[in-house]
């Protein structure tokens, strides 16, 4: 017999529990933090449980990272869709994910920035995973400045370096925030208004 | 009595070479992969021994952070100084700095990247000093900027802005290296060379 949909939805429910803690874990210690133990000890449930759902912690730390993909979807991407393509989405975006890396939405900051590095070393799904995400992220802030130039709202420029830019700039300031320099705000703020230069 | 000579710079050798491969695995794993008993394992001394000269954890992290700048001063800053100053060294440290980042000189790549994003939430005196570092950085390449302005070398820019992208594009390089994404070589490049326009 097929599980009753109460139990399905109870179980969804508690993989999303379990995986949105252990994003908020890896924000601040990275996904070697995450273990069955420590989240269930967290959450007040049994080891056994969590064990049953995930089975492996590689599989954990898969779930770990499609989670705080939602995260950054509901938090940054979702919210700037609604502001028109181009340059006022380009501002929208940057908006957000300033507000996403800082707290306390993720206690340590960007998800990527703590697990990146832990990770780029290491060959396997969860650096594929990572890396995979970071080059979509790249390719969305690509698009929205290939779109500002073609509307004419803004200077021909190297879109893949303008991006690489953004990007770049993004994570040394969510770096520069949690070490209390806040002034790295305005630097970001600073380049999106130099590479967002109205054409002549 | 005085421990003789030889007993101090034993000692001072020792020292060197503890730090130096506590450098490595912190630039592959963190400052906390760091431990007495793995750098016995590894370097084939007494953990005792190790445990004389640093007594603590903490003292032995921050003295491989010391180790860390000693690196990076070696490999990126002293070869550049002998280049003029202004345009062309800032074309010196960046490419020593790549050169720096790739392997086999670390393991893991820039040692900062590695251990900021593991830190910065985290204070104390190993953050403050891998905090001090990093600005030290960022200062070398603004005072560069500024030189290179006063010349007439290169185009007014918003030096401090400068000095920020060139930092965070180099650290996203590193990443992006480790990932096998060869092309953000290029693109710091291209950064640099369009920061460093000649006047009109």
């Amino acid at each position: 017999m097929e599980p009753s949909d109460g139990r399905l939805s109870r179980g969804a429910r508690s993989r999303k529990a379990i995986t949105r803690r252990a994003v908020d874990i890896a924000s601040l210690d990275g996904l070697d933090g995450i273990s069955f133990g420590r989240l269930a000890d967290e959450l007040g449930i049994s080891k056994a449980g969590i064990q049953t759902l995930f089975r492996t912690k590689e599989r954990l730390q898969l779930a770990t990272v499609d989670e705080a993909l939602a995260v950054f979807l509901a938090a940054v991407i979702v919210p700037a869709s609604s502001v028109p393509e181009g340059a006022q989405r380009i501002r929208a975006l940057v908006e957000h994910w300033l507000e996403y890396a800082a707290a306390p939405l993720l206690p340590g900051g960007c998800f990527w920035a703590a697990n990146l590095p832990d990770f780029d070393s290491r060959p396997g799904p969860v650096r594929d995973a990572l890396a995979d995400q970071r080059r979509a992220w790249l390719a969305v802030l690509e698009r929205e400045l290939t779109v500002a130039v073609e509307q004419g709202e803004i200077a021909p420029l190297d879109t893949e370096l303008g991006a690489f830019q953004i990007y770049a700039v993004l994570n040394a300031a969510n770096i520069a925030l949690r070490l209390g320099d806040t002034e790295s705000v305005s630097m970001v703020h600073r380049l999106v208004d130099t590479l967002l230069t109205p054409p002549r």
